[in-house]
């Protein structure tokens, strides 16, 4: 396990290292914006999305600096995508990991331009290292076309409207599916399958990722559902028990939490099974979706 | 001149058509967003940035076909800023174009994620067409790239950070000319480019273009703000005298009526000039600068 750890936490800096040189400021005017978006950029995340999708590229044998570009990007678009979540029209947090949410620092105009600015820092950062790096055009424009689709509406976006629509309401389980696997699934199987598009992988290896994604998605949502009833409010640096006061459906919610805990166990055997297809190349993203299924945070 | 308004209706009829067709409804879940975006993208705009694009393909011989997602993509730049620009925590205005804003009519959440959800389309836009369509990849990426520089920090968000900075205070004439080169220029000038690039201009033509480009952006601007002082309210489908009741710098404000229409005509003539270059093929291009400069809405 202390091999695991080390080899994310080497992942992780990689991911922080480029992040901090795709959002360099390059214009005076604009000190402002940048310093908005790198205070949600660098609050802490755990840069679980970047560290899969290298991840993928490593194991089909791809080449790691190539992979970089589109790996931040998601990473910038999971960002965005929570700056606005946070906001008073949306969620009204005022804290997340800990720190004060990105409106509550900067007020609301320049949180709604920040995640603005980081959707679109996405597309342009993969444009320009594309051209600039000579990756092979036909990966680069599939790699973003996965991107591209599933942070829109029939992918994260298609979430979030969901998940605004069911404010203050019971929902059944086949919407609070629909709504994870929008809302978190759509970005986590997207950054499996542009590791693997970089590195050239086979449809077959597309597929299996694919599935493995479905799961390792529903595990991770069911997790942060049992976090927010039985977790440590100091480790997760944010309120627990919030979507109860939120009124808000989970699967804690909805089946109680002993129920949600086999529910975790059951997405996560369905992780692992779905690696074996990759036979012995699959060791990191078998520790991964441990971790994953035991993480405090 | 009624020469040019058929042409100019006749791809602006196209832009509709193609925009409705990206714009179709894929999942059932996603009603209300689909609405939220249609509402906006259908609300009467002159379609002037993808007419651009397709004028510039048009002229350097290219394949309008092929510059269609590329303009559409722009237009939905375009408009996700104005539903963004129009939220109470940026401008707070309740009309566009003779009708309710977007958050007056699907309420300030929805209207945040339908923004999102334009820009996205951009690009998910983008790439399925070129894909699709067997798009040459070196133009397609150089067009996508110049899309997303000029639509964001650098470009059309960084000059909206300079409005929100500006707001209730003077600003001088070369912070004014700063905002309005990215906020509006950027994209006009984008939407030049990209129609060249896709028609495989050489790089002294969208050398040329970007020339034209600036000026007529700024000529553009100009005859806003007079527009804003002089224009009919029922024309233009807003409130006049906006910029003033909110303390806004304009041209105008800055220098006055007479040397503001002054300026307009400098602006213009210098954007007709430099179409010169490219003799008689010129005729649409030119007109068009006219008619913007004539324009009652």
């Amino acid at each position: 396990m202390s091999n695991f750890n080390s080899n994310y936490n080497q992942k992780k800096d990689m991911v922080n290292t480029y992040l901090d040189e795709y959002l360099i400021k390059k214009d005076n005017y604009q000190k402002i914006i940048y310093d908005a978006i790198r205070y949600s950029i660098f609050a802490g995340g755990k840069r679980l999305r970047p560290v899969m999708a290298m991840a993928c590229c490593e194991m089909l044998g791809g080449n790691l600096t190539d992979v970089m570009p589109f790996a931040c990007a998601i990473e910038m678009i999971h960002t965005y995508s929570l700056i606005h979540d946070d906001l008073p029209s949306m969620d009204n947090d005022d804290y997340r990991r800990g720190k004060l949410t990105n409106h509550k620092v900067y007020g609301e105009g320049f949180a709604i331009l920040a995640g603005d600015a980081l959707l679109n820092k996405a597309f342009e950062t993969t444009l320009e290292q594309t051209l600039k790096n000579n990756i092979d055009s036909t990966r680069a424009l599939h790699a973003m076309s996965v991107i591209a689709n599933s942070s829109g509406i029939e992918g994260m976006i298609g979430g979030q409207v969901v998940d605004l629509e069911s404010e203050n309401k019971a929902i059944d389980k086949e919407t609070l599916n629909y709504m994870h696997i929008h809302k978190t699934g759509a970005l986590i199987i997207a950054s499996l399958k542009v590791g693997a598009i970089i590195a050239g992988a086979s449809e077959e290896e597309i597929k299996m990722l694919e599935v493995y994604g479905y799961n390792i998605g529903l595990a991770f949502q069911v997790k942060d559902d049992i976090l927010d009833v039985e977790g440590n409010k100091e480790k997760l640096g944010k309120a627990v028990k919030a979507d109860a006061k939120n009124d808000k459906s989970t699967f804690v919610s909805l089946m109680g939490i002993e129920k949600a805990k086999k529910e975790l166990k059951r997405f996560t055997d369905k992780s692992l099974k779905s690696l074996d297809y990759f036979g012995d190349r699959n060791e990191f993203l078998k520790q991964l979706t441990l971790y994953l299924s035991e993480r405090e945070v």
